[in-house]
C-alpha cells in the first residue's frame, strides 16, 4: 500500500477556481490486537506497520525484548496488527494518557458504517477571498506561537469574524477548547467555520461533523481519509490557505470565487 | 498560570555556544475526573481548561448539552478538572481511538515520582556541527512531506549516519516505528540519536529515556515540561536546528562547539 495518493481538488488563486489533481498523504486505521484483545486503533501511514505495532507495545511497556513476541502479523484487509506474546501475563497498560498533540476521539470509522451517518446539511456558502482574509486574521492572533513556535491554534468564526480563538500544545486540545467555549456560551456551531493551524486527519472531520460545522479550514495539509470523510459527511475541507491561494478538497459547491 | 515561560539555554551559531534565555511554551497535565472517576490525563496548555474539559467530553460523546453539566471545577494544584453530570448514566467511551498525530504513552509524570527514575547515563558527546549536518540529511529524506506536507518523520542515528528513517501521519507513530525497527533488528538504542520533525513534549522525552536514548533533536520547538524532564532524566534536548544554528535546552555538556 502506497503512502500517498492523488485526489481531484479545486484550486483557488488569482484567476479563480480551477480543477486539478493534488498529492495527498494516506491515512490508515490500524487496530492492534494484543493476545486476542483489541488494544487500540491508531491512525497511521500505511507502511512499516509491523514496526509501528512493535514500537507502540514497547512504548506502552507491554513488551521489553524482541523475544517477548511470539508472532506478529499485519492483515491489511482487516486493518489489524495481530501480536501474540510468549507469556500472556505481561502487564496491562495502567491508564490512558493523552500527550500534547494527542489526538483521540470517540468517533472511529465505525461511525461511518452506521445506518445513517450524520451529514452536515448547512447551505451556507463562502467567498474564497473571505477564506483567505479570515486565515490571515487567524494567523496574526497566535501570540504564543510567535513567541515559542510550540503551540497550535484553533478558532470558530461566523461569516463576519472570528468569535473565539484558542491555543494549545495539542492541536486537538485547541479544537476541543473551541467547541467547549461554544457549548458553555450557548453558541451554536452549525453554519460556522472551524479554523485550525494543524494538519487535518479523519478524526477532525468527524469531530466537526458531530458539531454540524460545514467548513474546516487549515493553512496545512489534509490526509486522504480526512478528504473522504469530508466528502461523505458534507463538510467543506479547505487546505493550504496561504497567500491568497487555497485548495478545496471536498464539498466545493460551498465556495464561490466572486469578489 | 501563564502559557509561556523563560528558560536558560545554550544557543549554538557561527560563533560557538552562548548562554541565553529562550521563551518556551508551557505544558500542563490535566486529569479529567468524570463523575468521580479519572477518565483521562491530557497534556495541554494551562489556559481555558474548563473549555478543554467540556470540549473533550463533548467530542467523546459523554455530554451533549451545557445542561448535562451539573458542576465543572478546575483545581490547578491537583491538576484536575472535576466534572459532574446531571445523570450519571451518560454513556461511557466505547474504546480508545488514537488519531493521526495521536500521542499517547504509558508513561505519565507519575513515572518521575518513582523512587529511582531511570536516568540516561550515556557519556556520548556530539559536535554541534554534526547535529546540523545530520538534521540536513534528515530533512532531505522526507519524500512524502515534500509531496504532501502531511506527515512527520523520525529517525535513529549513530555518530556517523542515519540508521533508519520513518514517516507517518502521526509524529508519535513515526517515533514508535523507529523504536520498533530497532527492537526487531537488534539495534541497541543507548548512545544513539533520535531525530524528529515535530515538536517535543514530555511524553517524547519519557519515551526516549525509556529506550536509553541520550539525544533527541528537532527542527521544531520543545515544551517547558519536555525540557524539565530532559534535565531530570539525563536526555540532551536540542531544538530549532536550522541553518547551522540550534538551541540546547538540557544536558548541554554532551555538545561541543569544536569543528
Amino acid at each position: 500500500m502506497g503512502k500517498i495518493t492523488k485526489l481531484p481538488i479545486v484550486h483557488y488563486g488569482a484567476a479563480g477556481g480551477e480543477e486539478m489533481e493534488d498529492t495527498v498523504t494516506k491515512e490508515f486505521q490500524l487496530t492492534i490486537v494484543f493476545n486476542g484483545k483489541e488494544l487500540v486503533t491508531v491512525a497511521c501511514s500505511p507502511a512499516e506497520m509491523d514496526y509501528l505495532a512493535t514500537g507502540f507495545l514497547l512504548s506502552e511497556g507491554l513488551i521489553t525484548f524482541k523475544e517477548d513476541i511470539r508472532s506478529l502479523a499485519i492483515d491489511e484487509s482487516k486493518g489489524q496488527a495481530v501480536v501474540e506474546t510468549v507469556t500472556a501475563s505481561l502487564k496491562q497498560p495502567r491508564n490512558l494518557f493523552l500527550a500534547a498533540g494527542g489526538a483521540r476521539s470517540g468517533s472511529t470509522l465505525n461511525d461511518l458504517a452506521d445506518e445513517s451517518p450524520k451529514v452536515v446539511r448547512s447551505q451556507r456558502m463562502l467567498k474564497a477571498v473571505w477564506v483567505s482574509e479570515m486565515m490571515e486574521d487567524f494567523k496574526q492572533r497566535s501570540e504564543v506561537f510567535k513567541d515559542t513556535g510550540g503551540v497550535h491554534s484553533a478558532a470558530i468564526a461566523d461569516e463576519e469574524k472570528i468569535l473565539f480563538f484558542s491555543e494549545d500544545v495539542g492541536r486537538h486540545n485547541a479544537i476541543d477548547k473551541v467547541f467547549g467555549w461554544c457549548l458553555l456560551n450557548g453558541v451554536s456551531t452549525c453554519d460556522k467555520v472551524l479554523l485550525t493551524s494543524g494538519r487535518i486527519s479523519s478524526e477532525m472531520l468527524l469531530k466537526a461533523a458531530k458539531r454540524d460545522v460545514p467548513f474546516i479550514i487549515t493553512k496545512a495539509a489534509p490526509t486522504d481519509l480526512g478528504v473522504e470523510i469530508g466528502a461523505k459527511l458534507g463538510v467543506t475541507l479547505i487546505g493550504f490557505v496561504r497567500d491568497g491561494k487555497m485548495n478545496v478538497y471536498s464539498q466545493n459547491w460551498r465556495i464561490t470565487s466572486e469578489a
